[in-house]
């Protein structure tokens, strides 16, 4: 019997355009070496302007907008230290979350609170009553296709989101990895588009749909906040890889990004339909939503036992899995009446994931 | 008349061998694409295991005890969270220090004290007497041709250093980017090969032997610390770029390392000699020391004036200069007697070199 990983949320190759990236890159050092080898520009610098150029006609926006990192997860946490510099801090983000997200608020020191997410996102009405109560210093949330849980916020939500945003003035963090990895349907406006009168942070990714060796992220922002963000990153890096840079401009450029996105849309939606077929079929009302895109689906399910005695039953019978715990705030962990399971489907076959799903009902209630 | 800048310690493009750089990085990418764009190994991962064995045969250490980051000043920022993580810090660093690394220092909150730099490097009877009064909880030393007085510290102080680390229990680092740049004589032994009693972890950068775009740098601790850092490093940027840390691999193997090092003191050696021949004939005793090796010439003037008076003074002769500020803790800005000056001569020609001092020689006392 082999071990079912549900664990990491790892592109599978067929979706990381190898051969391709090799070529281009082997052009870009041929052409541009002595740059490509030599430090960047530093003083102030937010990343390659060609880069920026490209993400900035890619959204709509002024490329001095935009802050260039060693992948999306560094800017998040530069964010963080813009954000939660000073006592008394407090960030709310979705129940369940990213880990790694909760993990770099806590460790800035701030008290994170979760809010509930169902099948069409976070609960904006209780989110509504907690901003009553207290104003977040950062609001962080991934809307479309959400790490963990698969769900995609709806558009009636997101108008209200950034409507609370606005009024009560508090800064959002969009986290969108998964955002072009839509299998069929339309994308909701993300929430930087509904409204200019709140203030909207975008971070992209490169590692979802191009590939997450070349650590290629970015913050999208106003001038001002990004060159603060740059002036903060350089005392921390001096700045990202210039290579990755040049490499993810000439994808963004040259159509690789475009024609890898199909590839992987065209390989990940079976994967997607079985997996939801699966669960349906096989846990039934545990489905929080039919993601239609991204890499997970995300179910809850009654364990009839304790998280970690239902992760060590799942372990015996051959399925590796991440329970709620990690997608939670260290101070709510333990605290779910049920309990979250994040399902990934990207690396798995069909069948793979049908036996993962297999031995899990046969321990659930 | 053309500006003539003392400023940054940027490498000439003559110690950069983008040719080489740029078909091993085709090469690299042609046989490992795969492996090079897809996310590393992530989980206490220390970084390449290549690079990592690499580094330690080196140095004659475990590979365990290799940590890579992107650029060692990522290594420092990430030993500085490690060390200075709660209230009333205190560091130690010579004065004058690298500007970043007291930056990073005061960013995690901790008290920066300098200790004067002779020309035979830190003071170390100073060094006890304030040890004695306190135990600092990091010292922070550049002991090879340093940034940016280009003074290296002599061995018995080396000794004397090592001797209070271990008496007092307080840990070092050495970040020694420039110690393989000697232009003659020998070397003195790393701080960290004096004794095992200490604590001493060394900072070592490929971007002045090799090349700075890589952003390829590394801490050798004891294997417990190294995996400490390396889970820390994953909360902040997951880890560093896989292609960056194989073409360093590559050319540490091959032999590019080697023979761009002989290029480099090849280059420099001469620019070196008349930087200090030209300090000497025009500003006398201010020279610090003949450091042999290095990017940096350091000299201590009277400047006649105020510092900002004195470098808007230069600026006006056509000298583009950064003075005593940046290079020490922000709580002693500009409490000097003598103005301390930075002149990096690896950019600039022996003639290029020789005008800005005769400017300077024109405007001290």
């Amino acid at each position: 019997m082999t071990v079912i990983r549900f664990s990491r949320g790892v592109p599978p190759p067929e979706a990381i355009p190898a051969a391709a990236l090799a070529e281009l890159t082997a052009a870009i050092v041929a052409e541009h070496g002595p740059a490509m080898f030599q430090y960047p520009p530093i003083g102030r610098h937010l990343g390659d302007p060609r880069l920026r150029t490209l993400v900035g006609q890619t959204y709509g926006v002024d490329p001095d907008a935009v802050f260039v990192t060693n992948g999306s997860l560094q800017a998040l946490d530069i964010l963080a230290a813009h954000f939660l510099d000073g006592p008394d801090k407090l960030v709310y983000v979705e129940g369940p979350t990213y880990d790694r997200a909760a993990r770099i608020f806590e460790r800035y020191g701030a008290r994170v609170v979760s809010i509930p997410v169902a099948g069409d996102g976070i609960d904006v009405d209780e989110l509504r009553r907690r901003v009553s109560d207290r104003v977040p210093d950062l609001l962080y949330t991934i809307p479309d296709f959400q790490n963990p849980s698969g769900v995609t916020l709806s558009e009636p939500k997101r108008r209200e989101l950034v409507r609370l945003a606005a009024s009560y003035g508090f800064p959002v963090v969009e986290d969108i990895p998964y955002r072009e990895l839509r299998f069929r349907g339309n994308a909701p406006p993300r929430l930087a588009e509904i409204s200019s009168d709140a203030n909207v942070i975008t971070l992209g990714s490169l590692s979802k749909v191009l590939s997450p060796g070349l650590r290629v992220g970015y913050a999208i922002t106003d001038p001002d906040t990004a060159l603060r963000l740059a002036e903060r990153s350089e005392g921390i890096y001096l700045s990202p890889v210039p290579l990755s840079q040049a490499v993810a401009a000439e994808a963004l450029a040259g159509g690789l990004v475009k024609s890898n996105l199909d590839t992987a849309r065209e390989f990940l939606r079976p994967r997607h339909d079985a997996a939801v077929g699966a669960v349906r079929a096989l846990l039934g009302e545990a489905l929080m939503s039919v993601p239609d895109g991204g890499y997970y689906v995300g179910v809850q399910v009654d364990p009839g036992t304790d998280e970690d005695t239902f992760v060590e039953k799942a372990k015996q019978a051959e399925v590796a899995l991440i329970a709620s715990s990690a997608f939670y705030p260290r101070a709510e962990m333990g605290a779910y009446e049920r309990l979250f399971l994040r399902l990934p489907f990207q690396s798995l076959s069909p069948a793979e994931f049908r036996t993962g799903i297999e031995r899990l009902a046969a321990i659930v209630r």
